[in-house]
């Protein structure tokens, strides 16, 4: 019988609630499966700072390092939004944790489930024709890490400067990642850059161009980002795949989430190269229904599939999540935010969600 | 009577043809108006890589500095994607005429025309909501124009790298712009950024508060950039005048011109400090039915209306050219683009639709 180490950290706002959903299914998938996850739950963002003095205590990383993989919630709220950047949850907790375990390659897979196309903000022709995309994102360099990043000058001529890179090396890892995610899907990687404008973006462009060499059965085209945001919005079912550096990752992945209209069962990865991840919803900790017991847990839920994919090696256990879910969706049990307002008298409670995917499994 | 001096600069692709219907409106302008355009048409682009061996030849600087506005076409296409970057027609022309003017307040204004929201890729609901955004975006400086960008290193270590970088004086001063263009409408700025990663947000954001105390008639609210994508697609009409720097302007406009459906009715001003500037259409120069005459001539002859308004400072007159737009709209004179495919027979040509504007003014 396999074993795992599991960190659990739940965070803020709904975070602990829809945790609490995934641990439920995850008991489901030790009854039904030979696997036990060994569970510890640690405090992290602003539950963390409230209670331990900082984002990221050393007892929640040491329980990491120790852990097979990371269970993630949310964090973050109005309530720590004063502090200093430096301290925040956004910055303490999760750049901190994605820096610390190298978890470069990020997929943030995004699509349009049959019967849910009205949730959609897109037209409903758009929405209709068969959407489904895997934003594989770059998540440990770019402007986000690079250096130097600072200020300098004086009265008005005093400036801000940051950097953006890339290595090569950098550049390959992700690449290949994307390349290998379209093998087993369409066969399809749109590369997301502003080669007419950055340096970085032309590196970008000639390495992979290089890795697409390694892989012939894979079709690789480039975009420039500002065109890349209006296709999404114009004719996302064309892309398949779309590799991106950290900032326009970040923001193609959430332009994808959005379009989707329903961002609650939309979970993410984040992995280093010896399979080691952090999962968590695309979604954010939500402070304005945190504790109300009405938020969808199936992102947390399918974060929790991801992890026993990507890092754990479980292929039966996260297919038998997935279909669970999917038969969840298929029954009619839905929260309320993705119901029209009409319908949101027959809203399914988290717990509700939970039970009938436990139900499935 | 007043006399202009104008660098018409009409470039590649459909750039000739909708700029004949441009001049022809201008010429009506001249009949109605006391004041005289004089016109010296300058190659750029492309067809001066063609005719002159360069993308913006002397001579078309010099002309440029001569006058007291720049009426400019679109530049580039396939022909000339294959030449080094610097060479290209988009760095070499568009970036160099920006920069060496100090173009740094960039006017993108993005509507859903009432009777048109079929068009736009989102949902009916949120096409009808009354859409009416103005992105007001920084263009001389930034991650574009930033000092040092290069690579560095050896092997798989090798590095590519730009700067990003905004001194005070720069984000003041587009600030004040948009502050400015907001209480002329409808009184809200929307700050888009990433302070929660980036230095040159976090001073864009303090230098954004400092101005804000200067209009307390207008609302400031930020937004991070990756959020702002999100939320044009969900609820665009929340927005008023939207604030970016270069990179973030370049994404957030280019959505935001998608999201109208009808990027051929959209113009642009390029301006410096002094009121001189570089008025274009949103959209490229479409290579793909350049010379079949069926453009759309409209951002054409709307930009020719936004330098009447900004550098020239002839309110009636762009009022004018503005009206005869809406009322040809109005009375369906309409480009093929902007006909559902069953009613393109009806479509008006190029000159049709210059036509039919002049005859409104
Ligand atoms: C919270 C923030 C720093 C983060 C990012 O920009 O990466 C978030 O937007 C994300 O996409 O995971
Ligand atoms: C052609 C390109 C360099 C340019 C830019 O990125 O500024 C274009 O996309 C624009 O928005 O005017």
């Amino acid at each position: 019988m396999s074993q795992f180490n599991i960190a659990v950290l739940a965070g803020d706002g709904i975070g602990p609630e829809v945790m609490q959903e995934a641990n439920k299914v995850l008991d489901a998938i030790e009854t039904r499966f030979d696997v036990t996850f060994n569970r510890n739950a640690y405090p992290v963002g602003g539950f963390a700072i409230d209670t331990e003095g900082e984002a990221l205590p050393p007892k929640t990383l040491a329980g990491c390092e120790a852990a097979d993989a990371i269970l993630f919630g949310s964090i973050g709220g109005p309530k720590w939004d004063t502090l200093p950047l430096e301290k925040r949850p956004e910055r303490a907790a999760l750049l901190t944790l994605r820096s610390h375990f190298d978890l470069f390659s990020n997929l943030r897979p995004a699509r349009i489930y049959p019967g849910l196309e009205h949730l959609s903000p897109l037209r409903a022709d758009i929405a209709a024709s068969g959407v489904d995309v895997l934003v594989v994102r770059e998540l440990t360099s770019g402007i986000y890490f690079g250096q130097p990043k600072g200020m300098q000058g004086e009265g008005e001529e005093e400036f801000a400067f940051d950097t953006m890179r890339y290595s090569r090396r950098e550049i390959r890892r992700i690449a290949i990642a994307a390349f290998e995610a379209a093998q087993k899907r369409r066969g399809k990687v749109t590369s997301v850059d502003k080669a007419n404008v950055l340096v970085c973006s032309r590196l970008w462009r000639e390495v992979t161009e290089e890795v697409a060499k390694q892989y012939p059965d894979v079709e690789l085209e480039h975009i420039y980002i500002d065109n890349a945001t209006m296709q999404v919005m114009k004719n996302p079912a064309q892309f398949d795949v779309m590799l991106c550096s950290n900032l326009f990752g970040d923001i193609i992945s959430d332009e994808c989430a959005m379009m989707t209209g329903s961002m609650g069962l939309l979970a993410s990865a984040s992995m280093n190269e010896d399979g080691f991840g952090l999962y968590e919803p695309a979604g954010g900790s939500a402070p304005d229904i945190a504790g109300q017991g009405i938020a969808n847990p199936i992102a947390q839920i399918l974060s929790a599939a991801m992890m026993l994919r990507f890092s754990l090696n479980q292929q039966a256990a996260a297919d038998a999540i997935e279909q669970a879910v999917v038969r969840t969706l298929e029954d009619g049990v839905l929260t309320g935010e993705l119901l029209n307002s009409d319908q949101r008298h027959n809203a399914a409670s988290t717990a509700q969600v939970g039970d009938a995917i436990v139900k499935h499994i």
